[in-house]
């Protein structure tokens, strides 16, 4: 388990996203990464979310990863009041496979930008988030490079299986 | 000119939407509805837009009118802090012919509603808030009732002419 | 339940519209807004359409909640018929995911505006209606006021369960 | 010019549709065809289209061709009103490039066909009226045949600019 | 049973479109209008296409109705090689929700019209066609007229089941 | 079994493709075309796919399929590194239905082309491979115009089913 | 200039294609690859179409490369009558920036594999011939090779350029 | 002037694309971020694209800004390659209005991340960059908030020459 305060912030609506989101939290657990996680709802506690974005970086949080779907508000807001990175999951609802919060989060006026990642990829939100942590950490930018190997080595590794198709 | 305090609140992120939104004004002047129109950003001057939306009701205000590109969050985010009826206007930018505009107003999450227009159409949010306005107020009501008559004698003149292509 | 004569009226084009424009009844209903719901199809009945759009303001109704899929034309058509607030709530057919639905609904020409919601979502028609006629009646705004304070609530409360996911 | 009582109801929603409407009427010309060219429409004068629509066939009308864009209501509210074929044709307006148009128009639920042709095509309108009214009219499919016939010169003769850059 | 000579085609590319093609072959019966059904491929059997095409108005044909999904070529080529009216189905495929066979469907080039209906919906299909031989024909027109008076009765029937959740 | 030395490479980004990706090589042994398939992840192995790409002509092979989903940019990458012919096959994902994967791989820029084949279509992909083998092949020529005449009368076959009913 | 005997056939609906599919022609050039241009229309000549693929083979033609927009189906069509490879370009169109031309020529069914190449990019249709016609030529591998080592230089040389402007 | 080394890396495909990537590089300026601009072509250059990622962090750079267009390959090319923060910036072409390119930079696969900003948006990757590099940087971060105050007033500016079309 990580210790200290947190470094990242893991917002989103409400606790059905937890099964999207909580991969976020996981790769960054991976990492020995802190974060907090929370509900933060632009639509239904707009002034708390105000407050989370105005204090964040206050707080020590250096990262924010937001996750929301449909007309989704959260990251841009939140993006807005914070000088942080903020890092936007469109989650996927049950129309329009995630196109419309894809579009919600990316398209973000000059000014204020959001770290969009996929659709419904929250792991790759806490990938993102450790990057930037690591900028100028060595030993994170370290565990970087050696889950990139990883990455590497198990995706060679599964060529074992297609060659056996071979004849 | 319309007298008395405004009714409805036209807002929108930046005085270049003007061309776009003044179309809603001047629909209103119409139907001698006092509007007051403003730039409020909820990208730029988020806590303005709380204070906007919170106090809109108490101010008089009976409906708001809000129009937003791209990741268009204005609408949704006033429709969160206020009871008054929010109208959307997805104002299409350079890239995607307003469907990231529309996306983002329309598809808001179950109990905060907007009520959408259609792209770039600021005059029906104009019409649409004339006849929330004219509910239960049968002067207003015989207003629109006109309106929708001229509507349909202007639209039988234009019959004339293409009825003379006729061979 | 609610007394008195209806004010708002809920229509479909079939009864098996019902369990998506259900949800719109039920939001009235915990408002206490009388309404009247009934199937009233553009493209199987039109005259009675025509009936039901001219003579809606008159019987008293104040805003109309109109449901439809695919080529959607019941909201607009009533739209052109009534001086009346019309609300269109796209119902997904069983292709496109609700996209023909919106379009059909959202993309009317200027001079006639429906107030269009998300796909799917007559839970949001119900609490437009309610917006709508809360404008000027301050025990109805109140009532507003109050369902936001519970939603609000019950997102905060939901974060107590994402935060025990905190290590 | 054809001469007789109009066989085709060529119907827009305003004048301004003409120089896309008017390449159907250009086309029943060519064929000798008797039209009628009239602004119809379903958002700014109902109850005339509906008049129209339930009086086509009994006024001789064979076939109706209707244009309209945006939410696009018209074709689908004449097919719901008259037992002639309808033709509709997707008006592409200002943004999305017709699709919504489009899908107004062809996504019609069981029970109520629209014939719909391609984007601003209203030459191909006038084709398909042409071709309804040539079944079981000899001398019409033999003019069908030629007008094929024509095409295919047409295109043939094009090979021979192209073959000219060959080297 | 209808009797005499088939007057419409109905033509798909595999017997696994039956299912969808079958109900445009349902409702012509119910029409009493002959037809023949078949298996003509435009992609695995094109001059057999080729000769169906260019003989079906020799044979008495007098529409012909061809269903085809993805890169749906089989309602466009019959049309290019026939003089009747063509009406195309886009059937829906495993992706894209049969947003492809309608785009492949639908959007011909100026010379060749190609009638197309909603997605799937084999069923228009048949009663366009209906309509078309209906031309000139007062008892098959009175039947269409008789068939949309019933579609009238069966939707008003269900606003029984509607009103009675009214309060 | 097809003997010698592998002339097409079938290379996808995960052995969770092969239930896709078999069916090109299934093609591939149905023609006595010999292949070697295997695992290059353009993201999670990047400098290996460099390697195959640069040695892929060198090694004897002469057309290279490789399938990817979502952001898919193996096919491109690998078109930029050979000079032989590279078919991508775009693999649908749990979203958007492969449209992600279609326009990643199809929409290269001039200069580097990828044979795009249907979404999710290895099938067709072993296919391409055999023509483009065949190319001056005689015999492989002769086994792809027989293929194409048992296509064909596959589908005549199926026609017996759907005249069945035929009344 | 090439000599001898065609070997790749490039055909499209118009000489209106040209400015579009002439570059297919000058790349083939630059290659030295002998080709043959034409007018070939699915829609306008068909039966010329079916000679023009079922004899493409026999004349000594290696590669077909055919243009088409909107329902395009002249790719797909030769794709069937024809063992040799077919390369589709999906020539864009007034409306929908090519998007119908690009799915009515990729999505082809099992059995008939059309090589699509970007929007309006006939380039690389040129290109996917040569290499086509590269495989088992090594003098024209070579071409293709030093083409990329062209390519790659001319990348290179425009680094320059953005280099000046660092600070 | 920025001083010292670079830590930024704006990379591109073409020297073409500076007009739209050159933002990024003058928000850079604005924050005092020395930044190092060039031509990395993902498909022109690929063996340079690997060197490039591969040792960017071994030379100081701590964040890539990587443009592309269409088959958008480079930022998640990076991305595989690099530990640092990739950010990438989706460039419209002549078609699809930047979708293409915004698909297939955004859909990265698990393991891979891209931070997408909106389409043609360089000026929020710039700004992106200078939050990430913010991060435990106190002086930045106050910039940041600056500028975002810079933000909020200029926005609020604009509110007057709004509020004076008010009547």
């Amino acid at each position: 388990m990580a210790e200290g305060p947190a470094r990242v912030g893991i917002v989103m609506g409400s606790d059905s996203d937890w099964p999207v989101m909580g991969e976020a939290a996981a790769v960054l657990d991976d990492f020995g990464i802190r974060y907090e996680a929370d509900v933060v709802s632009a639509h239904r506690m707009p002034e708390a979310m105000v407050e989370y974005g105005r204090t964040a970086h206050t707080r020590g949080l250096e990262v924010i990863i937001a996750g929301a779907g449909g007309a989704a508000h959260l990251p841009g807001m939140l993006a807005s009041l914070t000088p942080l990175p903020v890092i936007g999951v469109p989650v996927p609802l049950k129309y329009l496979d995630g196109m419309d919060s894809l579009l919600s989060i990316v398209q973000m006026p000059a000014g204020v930008p959001v770290a969009t990642v996929s659709i419904g990829n929250a792991r790759n939100a806490g990938l993102l988030a450790a990057r930037i942590l690591a900028t100028g950490d060595a030993s994170l930018t370290q565990a970087m490079v050696d889950f990139q190997d990883d990455l590497r080595r198990a995706a060679e590794a599964k060529g074992e299986k297609v060659r056996a198709h071979n004849r």
